[in-house]
């Protein structure tokens, strides 16, 4: 087992990296501070995990849970209400503490129920995907989805620690486990050019599941984003960095319709459209496009956005997107691969030819 | 025209209370960052007010609004809803200003919204009944209720500055403003015996609505809430002396569902049984007792719960309080007039005692 810490001050948390962490009671037993835990999962990971992390817990508090419909388009305010109703129901009061068991949308949901129930009570991730491990569980964002926009409705809120059991990728689906790799390429091409060129060489192994570099690849993710968090909790600057590929990504995911593009699929191809973009600028060459399309290939990633999205459904879209400050679109971009940067400076006939380009 | 601060350090902010202070420019632009405002109001207000804000800072910001109905039965989840549909519809960004204008329930619920959209942005205050002048608008409290409690979904957000135009008050129906001031009296009950002393030879000016008394009142009151706030900000000691009355009150809004009984006409029953309690407990004598119920009478209040709400129907409600930690029941009680302490210490056959009495 590896720990590393996300260090921001009195709210700083462990995240433990290895293999079967899920009943190692010693691991969660110090971050919970009251008698009361409400478990919450999806239909999906609760048959798989839900009975082993009960059982741990079970001898020393109260244990309740909570099972979500599995999916994005169930990550709304009214399936929220649902964790409200069960902690209400079996009585959970301020000290309580709630356990996330699943991918990103348990894990955001959850995280934004124990921010707001009884104005905010403490949580635990336990992230089951890949994309969760190495994303949306560390960092405290947390929020549901509306109609008009991704993750529009939310709070900041950290966890007391995560715990990630490398083994519970064994069960994830191919299409998910390719969705987590994409934010795992993701590290590489904003902030760490030397885990992009190992990702490059060892693409092929990672998707085999090898354990070995699984464990590498997602420790060195974690302390990529533990960093970008420590420096910027609530994104007022570089954290920003982290949605490379976003902006587009959720405007293809709001077009489409929640749950039918997978989270880092639509970011993958964002991604690929934000290298072109910087190409179009003069940031990176053709052959370094061409490469970052190939990487996210062999991770079984699409890179082109959906045939029927126009020019102006895409603008549209973005225009929502919450990195919009004034009126001003502002994008990730790459000025090299391992250097992303924020910027509103581009012309907007680049960016229409950039979302024309199939 | 009087100032004060809630001082909270980087998020300390001023109370302006005076009258007709609605249409004053400069009391809200210095602390408006960006160029966006979004006023709530709600069906009652909004013809009466909405117009005089929103031409005061049409000049100078794109304002949009939105009307919720009126009432605390619509204090839920899915209303809360409806602020988002427009933040988004409108394309509000990052840094927007949410604009309260009303009761408690407008001031509870847009600072709820302000919290949560899109992860955090700023609001202000404009309270216009007595209720949330003295109490709610002061002090970054904002939530929602369930149906299985009051206040239960929420977070803790500190408006920008509160605007407290006492004119407002003119308008306001008898039975609201005696329910605001329940919450006045608290103030002296809680923390104040001078205060309580002056209310005892005021009342009855106050409730002709005399301007000065009714400026001093209010002043009164938010010095002793700013106080509080600044001294505990998340409720961790002191702050919960502020709830002298809501846990038996949350019960009777609860049990006769939300709308029916006004919040002040609950908290008011819930200070005369904590009163009663708190003698039962040798603390306050009878006579005591029976002069805060003639204060809260001639406040026009009822001091009796409802006549079908049985000892376990309260019982029953009060364990899902806040208050509620680990089982044990923490009530607000008075050691002496003008000093309340949260306790868990008393024999559950006086509490039962108390609630059976009529």
């Amino acid at each position: 087992m590896r720990t590393l810490t996300v260090a921001l001050g009195t709210r700083s948390y462990p995240i433990y990296i290895g293999e079967q962490l899920l009943a190692r009671r010693e691991l969660y037993v110090p971050h919970i501070a009251g008698r009361q835990v409400c478990i919450v999962s999806n239909e999906r990971i609760a048959p798989l995990y839900l009975d082993t992390v009960r059982a741990t817990l079970a001898a020393d508090f109260q244990v309740s849970s909570v099972v979500l419909p599995d999916g994005e388009q169930y990550k709304t305010l009214a399936q929220l209400n649902t964790i409200f109703d069960e902690l209400l129901t079996s009585r959970h009061n301020r000290t309580t503490t709630l356990l996330a068991l699943g991918g990103g949308v348990v894990g955001d949901m959850t995280g934004f129920a124990a921010a707001s129930y009884q104005r905010g009570v403490a949580f635990i991730q336990v992230p089951t995907t890949l994309l969760a491990q190495v994303d949306s569980s560390v960092g405290g964002k947390t929020g549901v989805n509306h109609p008009l926009g991704k993750n529009m409705i939310g709070a900041f809120h950290q966890p007391r620690c995560v715990v990630i059991d490398t083994a519970t990728l064994r069960t994830l689906p191919d299409r998910e486990f390719s969705a987590g790799l994409a934010e795992v390429i993701k590290y590489g091409l904003i902030c760490d050019r030397e885990f992009y060129a190992w990702l490059q060489i060892n693409i092929d192994g990672l998707m085999t599941r090898d354990p070995a570099l699984l464990d590498e690849a997602i420790y060195r993710s974690c302390v990529n984003k533990a960093n970008v968090v420590a420096a910027d909790e609530h994104e007022g600057g570089v954290r920003a960095t982290l949605n490379l590929g976003h902006t587009f990504g959720h405007a293809i995911e709001t077009a489409q319709g929640y749950g039918e593009w997978l989270h880092g699929e639509a970011v993958a191809v964002g991604m690929a459209m934000a290298a072109d973009l910087s190409a179009r600028l003069g940031w990176l060459t053709t052959r370094e496009v061409d490469d970052v399309r190939t990487l996210l290939t062999r991770a079984g990633l699409p890179i082109a956005p959906p045939y029927d999205m126009a020019v102006e459904q895409f603008l549209a879209l973005m225009a929502v997107d919450k990195k919009v400050l004034d009126g001003q679109l502002r994008l990730v971009l790459l000025k090299a691969i391992g250097e992303a940067i924020v910027t509103t400076d581009f012309p907007l006939a680049t960016l229409q030819a950039c979302l024309a380009a199939r």
